[in-house]
């Protein structure tokens, strides 16, 4: 499996000289990225491609590359695909779409005769491919203009759907987060999302698994492997087709049997994935259980500057499995001593309106030795006069002790969005809303004691 | 009420040369916004601020302002409203703090005295001021480089909090979204929300009300003026302290007694008050309602070329209040015609990953025509080649025809948010994930049916 994402050669097969075309984009795509390895074009009518020689077939190939993406249309795939295997190609991503998934089951038939014979690792047909953002091998087929790709860290995406998977790389990639590995698995006719999830919970890269999924053809051995790598690591669900409308669409999109949700959710439950609901809360969940620590109990403490903003998290926190913190008289009195008379010492802790960054200092740093307090959801309006820059630095100090979590919540524009995206490419989990930060602070728990 | 929002002069008692403090933030943003009124910066120890004559007090301006705002400490507050009092200015917007929300009642009952003595129309004490996009005129004590404003719009903006409307504020300038008036009325001592509301519910620039609230006085005479208000705009409410934790920070922020969560509930569903359930479905709920056309019925195309967003929305479709709608046989027909055979014309209709800007036209102007449908759920994922940026242009006209709401969804990074910022900005309202988008469209809808 390795080979898909460490491969030291690629044949792009179906290389084109036309940009707008899939087989331009992943050559392309492939000799900008920072990829190491050796490109092979390969196109019949192609001389040069890229400044790259081109070759009229595998056969004519100098070396037997260790991976070949096939981007040719599918009536001339499976002579293709024959011929990679006559080679000894065993490694294959097929971005060819027409299968099953247009109701020719004949194709698939035939292609899986193929697979068997030679016996090919197959990812696809109808697939966005791989993308390795520590390798850099990338055979996406959308351009790094249009899709940024995130910077190497340790969510992992196994997708059914290319699109919802490669939406998010993108989001991911703006927003400063890092990824291990991405693969659009599409029809799955060889290679499957138990295959994969099985691979990524042996990864040393990968520390969150993200599976959005639109049907399993083998439930029960996708089960036994999630129960295994789910102990080690979190794997989050997006199911796709969970009504019949969206079942329907989902039949029509990669040939899945979508089944009933409540199934879906008691299968996925029994194997230790969490269910996210949304696509918001998938993201939500994969960056928390990235970046944060484990945290030791479940006890909240909520920081402000903004009144209003505490109170809402207040009562997010209570209405979730999350208890909030108490202060000992200690704290209390330190802190009583340290702050104006305007500031209550109470949870959460309301840093009012003409808050310095010192005062954040000081309360932050009194929240990691307080015994009672297991996790900090901090709130930083940067809105106000008072807060400096420098609270950037503050906030990355405290974590950088990696004593508790510390969850950062900011609502803003412009000038919010540069303390964030600093917070956010230090690791740090920034929320833009209070009730989503305190939910995936939930998963979170929710994850360490399931795994305890 | 008026002169809250339109005075044509606004003396700023308590302006400060230290750039830090209130009363000079005030100042510079009122020179600042584009506000074409006179102001009169007052403090007797100083006497030119930021190039404007300073004035010793209330008396020696040379003329009656509009409006005063308050910007001194409690202590010396009451003193100054006195002799606004005395002086015949009767508009007074009181940003000091120190009051009920830190015990402190006597100074209330104190402040109210002076308020009654001259009849005074008194937002405050212990709020952020006002803002309105369309007059300039801008008392919130925040930065402009901080905090951006809005454009002119139609949403304003009620707040108990100031922070939670100044943050919202900020992000929906960011956005592209626009403000009629924005109001933080913290204590309530004279003019309160139900106030507040009611003339927003005869403001023409008004065209949506976003509320936050942590308790209420007159629960009676709000619940009748919000059932008259709301018949003709949506009112859209967040509760701050909605659970025991939330309450007990509410008493020390704003002294609100905020009262039990279902008791609100209920009241606010009477009144015809649309409950947020968090901030991001204020936002949400408040940018469709100001955006939007009104639906004729509650049947959705979703169309896309991401076929796992097509499933996530249908999904999202079905689980909600909506319906799917169907293609008339005579327009099933017409597509089938234009489109290649990839394409299911179905609900999703999948335009799969090589669609072009021409098949999104084609689409979008066949399901105008259909009777069957509704209201249109536009994916659009940016990222695929063939997608020219003209895609912008096409969905603007398609919305300009004002014949059904359309409702954009694209998730993404750098690229995608040229194309959404530039959407946004013609007022099409865009969502990140289509599960909210659809949240959004029942809401529109679940607006206009309760209007029926």
């Amino acid at each position: 499996m390795q080979q898909f994402f460490k491969a030291r050669s690629i044949a792009v097969i179906g290389a084109s000289r036309n940009p707008n075309k899939i087989g331009h984009v992943i050559v392309k795509n492939l000799l900008e990225s920072g990829y190491k390895g050796k490109v092979y074009p390969v196109n019949p009518k192609v001389n040069v491609l890229l400044n790259q020689k081109c070759y009229p077939s595998v056969s004519a190939l100098p070396a037997r590359p260790d991976l070949a993406v096939i981007a040719v249309p599918a009536e001339q795939s499976l002579h293709v695909i024959e011929e990679c295997g006559r080679h000894g190609i065993r490694h294959i991503i097929m971005i060819t779409a027409g299968f099953a998934e247009v109701g020719n089951h004949e194709l698939d038939q035939k292609l899986l005769g193929i697979i068997r014979k030679y016996r090919l690792q197959l990812i696809g047909p109808n697939v966005l491919g791989v993308y390795d953002a520590h390798s850099s091998l990338d055979t996406l087929f959308l351009p790094r203009l249009r899709l940024n790709r995130p910077k190497p860290g340790g969510i992992s995406f196994v997708c059914q759907s290319g699109a919802v998977g490669s939406a998010t790389l993108d989001m991911i990639a703006k927003q400063g987060y890092g990824c291990a590995k991405f693969i659009s698995y599409g029809n799955a006719l060889s290679i499957d999302e138990t295959d994969l999830i099985e691979y990524l919970g042996n990864d040393p890269e990968t520390d969150v698994i993200c599976l959005y999924i639109e049907g399993l053809k083998n439930g029960r051995r996708f089960m036994d492997v999630c129960k295994k790598v789910s102990r080690k690591k979190p794997i989050i669900a997006v199911k796709g087709g969970t009504t019949l409308a969206g079942t329907q669409a989902a039949l029509s999109h990669t040939a899945a049997l979508a089944g009933s949700a409540d199934i879906y959710k008691a299968a996925f439950q029994q194997s230790g994935i969490m269910w996210a609901d949304s696509l918001e809360d998938w993201f939500d969940y994969a960056r928390i259980l990235e970046k944060s620590i484990k945290p030791k109990g479940k006890k909240v403490m909520v920081i402000t500057n903004g009144g209003g903003y505490g109170i809402l998290a207040a009562d997010a926190v209570e209405k979730s499995n999350l208890e909030m913190a108490s202060f000992s008289p200690r704290t209390k009195e330190l802190l009583r001593k340290k702050f104006p008379p305007l500031v209550n010492i109470h949870n959460p802790l309301d840093l009012v309106g003409d808050a310095t960054t010192q005062r954040y200092a000081d309360a932050i740093e009194a929240c990691l030795q307080e015994k009672n307090i297991d996790m900090i959801l901090l709130i930083v309006l940067y809105q106000t006069p008072l807060i400096t820059s420098d609270i950037v630095d503050v906030i990355k100090e405290a974590c950088s002790q990696r004593k508790k979590p510390i969850i950062v919540v900011s609502t803003g524009g412009d000038f919010t969005d540069i303390h964030k995206r600093s917070l956010e490419e230090s690791g740090i989990p920034c929320f833009t809303f209070p009730e989503r930060a305190v939910q995936a602070m939930r998963i979170l728990w929710d994850f360490y004691q399931k795994k305890k």
